[in-house]
């Protein structure tokens, strides 16, 4: 075990990367629901590590990033098949979250946010569905991202949820976050910036009063580098109504995926995480449907409030990551309460970036910048240019 | 590992009896829910274990085991916190079932049936609160029974349901499993035999037909051996409305016995497991309710159907031990028709023996007495009687 408890048990999967390449001399890690050849995929549970071969090929981000030079240090601890945000696992243990030891690192790409923001490697892999890589970006003070949904190849990676899946990753600065963005969506960052800001003021009225006021300074750099600033209501309808509506599509797609499993293996899950899956395999035709209207509407709000050039901002998490070891009482809410901020993503598959830099009682808590359909690119152009600036 | 996975793992926990007393020269092994100082009570679940310390003391049936010259020689695997009927265990592996290797040994008193069917100890105690002991005793072979609830004290052993929780045990003899009943109840058997015997028709009518005709030549020789024969509903209402009813009040103590530790501990359980929690978790005032009065009604049935001098027959279980590794789906209503046929004990209190003597397709199964609240030792000498006739 390494020292942040970020890496899976047992021998260290490492594998060079080719040379010269963009990526040359750059080390990553792999969440472990993400193929590499030869190395099993534990998923973060051991009865879905026992039920899955040994892949034998690298998935297409794996395969991408070394055939552009970055070599793989090792493969990380997940949430149980990426069924949490916290990034507490109940078979593994909860990687150490750097920045904050005595608070959770977020989840579930947790040990991949652990090993960048602890220095282990120069950037790693994650995958967010419900907010995976942007909630343990925020708790760990690090550049993540969820691209444009369907924009990364997802071949070999562990699905939950089809409409919700994305693959992202973590670095410590904007020039390694960009160069590793460049290769994965195969182009290069744009010249130009947006020229519109919008701050969702329902998602920062929705923060912990300790984060708006942490925030503020770095949205007051942001206005100034994009040049304008407006206020807009991101979900109309709510979040916690669109955050609900995530949840029964998320919820019924992630049972679907994983019920044959469950079946066969009957795995060994954290109480809560089998809870969810409880409630997830009693939801009805009606729920789904209304949540699918909801989902048509949430689509529609954002692609009026995202023309090309424009994006929005706001916090990432409402709070700085929770204490370790909470009751499951005192967490429920809690996690709902991130969801209501992250459930815009799988809703609407718009791009999604956190950037570091803000802190509450000397816990990080991030500043999330929200761009349309394919500006990935665009919005790390925005985080290299905002880094800068706050140089 | 011992050969049939009966015993935990880890060094054999082994205590002398005194010398000199009623038991002496026998073995037992104790079911991992009940107290033998010194050892931890693991419960079938790592993170019970985890939770609950070392016991200081010997729970009551140890002691007084122990007292009267009987030796311990181990703690056996049971299902998860007493929540199971099959033995099937996620995290321990599933006991054998030396009868029936290819089936489940039943459950939860999974590994004491193993450890005496395979012939490792004289006797070994087991918990019923659902079938605990009656279901293993019938899928291995053995004598086992539920004794009247509240009659054996239950200090020192894992609580799950205290309405329902009994203490018993198996034996491969009817011999020696009268010895440990006559110092379990402190009292000696009684000379005289019931003079009238009940046969459940709605009880046989729900066994597989296999079960049915298996079990005739049994009940020839119990009828014979008592004298009288007469049938009679045991459930008027319905043996699955028994059952419902039950399902509702044991689960319902059963949430309210483990929420506390889940809130905290959040602990790792088999998905069947979790699920049927997270259903318990869900009954309603309402339900608890109409399932008490139901538990009103079926006391009263139970007292005016058995006055003293009167045993009721019925298969223990409706098929004999189903085959390993089946899926959750399978399951779901083997489990819910086993119940069917046990759920009585919980709602009454009276006490049942399991006689084996049967077996369909080489696996065994048996026969149940079930006798007045108190007649324990009365069914002990039956079992005695019967096992002598049939020689």
């Amino acid at each position: 075990m390494d020292d942040l408890n970020a890496f899976v048990a047992g021998e260290r999967c490492a594998i060079s990367g080719a040379s010269g390449g963009k990526l040359s001399g750059l080390t990553f890690a792999v969440k472990d629901l993400i193929d590499v050849a030869g190395w099993p995929t534990g998923g973060g549970n051991p009865d879905w590590l026992r039920a899955n071969p040994v892949p034998a090929r690298h998935a297409w981000v794996v395969q991408t990033l070394l055939t552009a030079g970055a070599s793989v240090i090792g493969k990380t601890i997940t949430d149980e098949v990426s069924l949490g945000i916290l990034g507490e696992n109940a078979h593994d243990g909860t990687p150490l979250n750097p920045k904050a030891p005595d608070r959770v690192p977020g989840g579930s790409s947790s040990g991949s946010a652990s090993a960048v923001a602890g220095g282990l490697c120069d950037f790693a892999l994650g995958t967010d569905s419900g907010g995976s890589v942007r909630v343990p970006a925020s708790f760990c003070g690090l550049y993540g991202i969820r691209p444009t949904h369907g924009r990364i190849d997802f071949s070999g990676i562990t699905v939950q949820a089809p409409s919700a899946d994305t693959c992202g990753w973590f670095a410590r600065d904007a020039a390694t976050f960009a160069r590793v963005g460049e290769v994965l969506c195969n182009a290069a960052l744009p010249t130009r910036l947006p020229t519109r800001l919008l701050v969702a003021t329902d998602a920062w009225g929705f923060a912990d009063e300790a984060v708006q006021i942490a925030l503020t300074p770095m949205l007051a750099r942001l206005s100034t580098l994009i040049g304008t600033r407006e206020d807009v209501l991101l979900a109309p309808q709510g979040l916690s109504v669109w955050q609900r509506a995530q949840r029964v599509l998320q919820g019924s797609e992630s049972w679907k995926t994983f019920e044959p499993w469950l079946d066969v293996y009957n795995p060994r899950f954290a109480f809560s995480v089998a809870r969810n899956l409880v409630m997830a395999s009693m939801l009805t035709d009606a729920e789904r449907s209304a949540a699918a209207l909801m989902r048509a509407e949430a689509w529609a709000r954002m692609r009026q409030l995202l023309p090309d050039g424009t994006i929005l901002c706001l916090p990432t998490t409402p709070f700085p990551a929770p204490r370790r070891g909470l009751r499951n009482s005192e967490l429920g809410f809690l996690r709902e309460r991130i969801s209501c901020l992250t459930s815009h993503g799988g809703l609407t598959g718009v791009p999604q970036l956190n950037l570091p830099g803000a802190s509450v009682d000397g816990a990080p808590v991030g500043l999330s910048i929200v761009g349309p359909h394919g500006s990935d690119l665009t919005l790390m152009a925005v985080a290299l240019a905002f880094e800068g600036a706050s140089a």
